[in-house]
């Protein structure tokens, strides 16, 4: 006899997307989700100390007005072309539920930002997946037929290959009947952006993130910049659900993150070089290592297995993203931390794959 | 000829809420959008004061657990029985698309938080609109008939008007089928509660809000309480569509709130002697006034229309809300401010209404 209660027949059914661990011990090296090893700007530091908790009495200014006017400053673009959310995942699903309403399949591939799929099934949303390659890059020509939407992550992830933009707007000049979502989240980390092309295409969303390259995943800032029709539809739609979403501390932090432009590039650059001594790192250790253009690294080892490295490095603290999925079941998604983070990491690998 | 894109044919059609103005003048009175005119308690600014930027390079904790745990504390209830969101829009919507999924219309009143049929159109929930009684009190009966769901603020607003425990627990009793929402944003000014009714019904959700009584709406904290499985159900959909809602900011000032209850309370019976005081005066200078239990009062004057009240207040820089709808377009609804604030105000209705 079925005992749950009559309303849970009502209740919308998902399949909730599962983040990486958020562990919390004293001595751990975190390099699971992506997170800038480095603080926010000083300029940060000054706008946070700045506040005044008496203001946070009234609601935060109306769609973050004075953020998307920095945002649109920073860009060189009008404020009309610029869209803010709690985090690019808000932007990204709100994207999905304002643009994705069409009976045929919107198109990801099959390797790609595991909330791809989450978001079109809570929304009721057709998706077809297109196969990477067996290199693990996304082919353009895979986009080229009848679909209700794109979606892209360029770099992509977990793989943290990028296209290039001649590839991308072939995508786009193959669909202009449907949006075209560009999430680069990573970008600046050596990626090619394709926000010059949105003056180009009215159908192209570009969407980015302060939480990997300004150190910001703490105060959930996302952004979209596109055409101002696909702006305005998607503040109608926001509007449609809540009225004030990014909060005074957040914009405040946002717009002091956007002036300080010297200490994002050097920033960006640490990260970058980091990256590129532990690639090389990790290859003489006989791991397979994709070119990276992103804050993390995509590898599979030669012989040890994917889950013994990610189990063992776990008994050590360090902590890695191991998806259980097919195709990449033997590879390890390795965030860049500090310099010192990564030498006791490759300490710890070179340990477990026994080459000393 | 239509010239409109093709991809505009896929937008998701809305129209959007119009919130209250957000004017930003030195002079003002703003008294439009039911903000608490008292500073956030001490222990907040501490907390603000406390906050290290350099710990908003992580991802805020999972499901904001520090912050559940304190409400739970603070209720009485266990952790499970409570889900936290950014504002009581986030929260509210976000319960509109878990449970709102039959085909039977949801019911709501036709003079109530205007969000209701917002959230209903974006999510394609059908409704329905209970009529007010001609005071403007909801009548529990109306909401005893087939439905999809059911969703009441108590007290309600624009109105201010509030229902009892009994009448509330009359409309949950007739609805065993289906999930009964409570949005108990101004409880904290006078109205009562049903949250102790969540134990015995595992179909009623109650909702609440730092913006009002906390002084907190521009760090955007909501939360719902209720049956661990709605919770649970709210969760999930939740994490399908934004893994960290609540950033680290508003977690630490959320928790800091809580402590200080002595503030609270004395926060709240100074805006309910205020509110009080003016409803008296308002009552003597021709105006009919609902009896209120929220941080606002809702009036309409014997001779003078609302609209040419609502004008001359804002030509002296004091905003007040008006809302053009049916039985109401009389009305306006009017927030408590300071004892100064309020003065101000008085003066500038009596030279308005001509009466000295």
């Amino acid at each position: 006899m079925d005992k749950r209660p009559e309303w849970t027949a009502h209740v919308r059914r998902v399949t909730p997307y599962v983040p990486g661990e958020q562990p919390n011990e004293t001595d751990m090296i975190k390099l699971n989700t992506n997170e800038n090893p480095y603080p926010p700007s000083p300029a940060v530091f000054e706008a946070c100390h700045n506040l005044d908790p008496a203001a946070f009495s009234l609601y935060p200014e109306l769609s973050a007005g004075s953020l998307v006017r920095s945002l649109a400053a920073y860009h060189g673009i009008s404020e009309r072309e610029v869209f803010v959310g709690v985090g690019s995942d808000d932007v990204l699903s709100l994207a999905f539920l304002t643009f994705f309403n069409a009976d045929k399949p919107i198109l990801f591939a099959d390797i790609t930002y595991s909330f791809y799929p989450v978001w079109a099934e809570v929304y009721r949303i057709p998706f077809a997946c297109m196969a990477l390659r067996p290199d693990l890059t996304i082919d353009p020509a895979d986009y080229d037929r009848e679909n209700g939407g794109v979606v892209i992550a360029n770099p992509n992830a977990p793989t943290s290959i990028g296209m290039t933009v001649s590839q991308i707007e072939d995508v786009i000049r193959a669909n202009p009947g449907v949006v075209v979502i560009i999430d680069e989240a990573y970008v600046d980390f050596g990626g090619e952006t394709v926000l010059p092309l949105i003056s180009k295409y009215d159908n192209l969303l570009v969407v980015r993130t302060y939480s990997k390259s300004r150190s910001l995943a703490g105060m959930r800032i996302g952004y979209a910049m596109g055409n101002e029709n696909l702006i305005q539809a998607l503040n109608d739609v926001k509007e449609s659900i809540n009225s004030y979403t990014i909060n005074t501390a957040s914009i405040r932090m946002g717009i002091a993150s956007l002036g300080d432009e010297q200490y994002f590039q050097e920033n960006l650059q640490k990260v970058m070089r980091t990256r590129e001594r532990v690639k090389e790192a990790l290859r003489e250790m006989g791991f397979d290592v994709k070119q990276s253009q992103t804050n993390f690294l995509f590898v599979s080892h030669h012989t040890v297995p994917a889950t013994e490295i990610f189990e063992k490095l776990k008994q050590r603290h360090i902590y890695v993203r191991y998806f259980s999925k097919k195709r990449i079941e033997n590879y390890l998604r390795i965030t860049v931390g500090t310099e010192e983070q990564m030498d006791r990491f490759l300490e710890a690998v070179r340990e477990i794959t026994g080459t000393f």
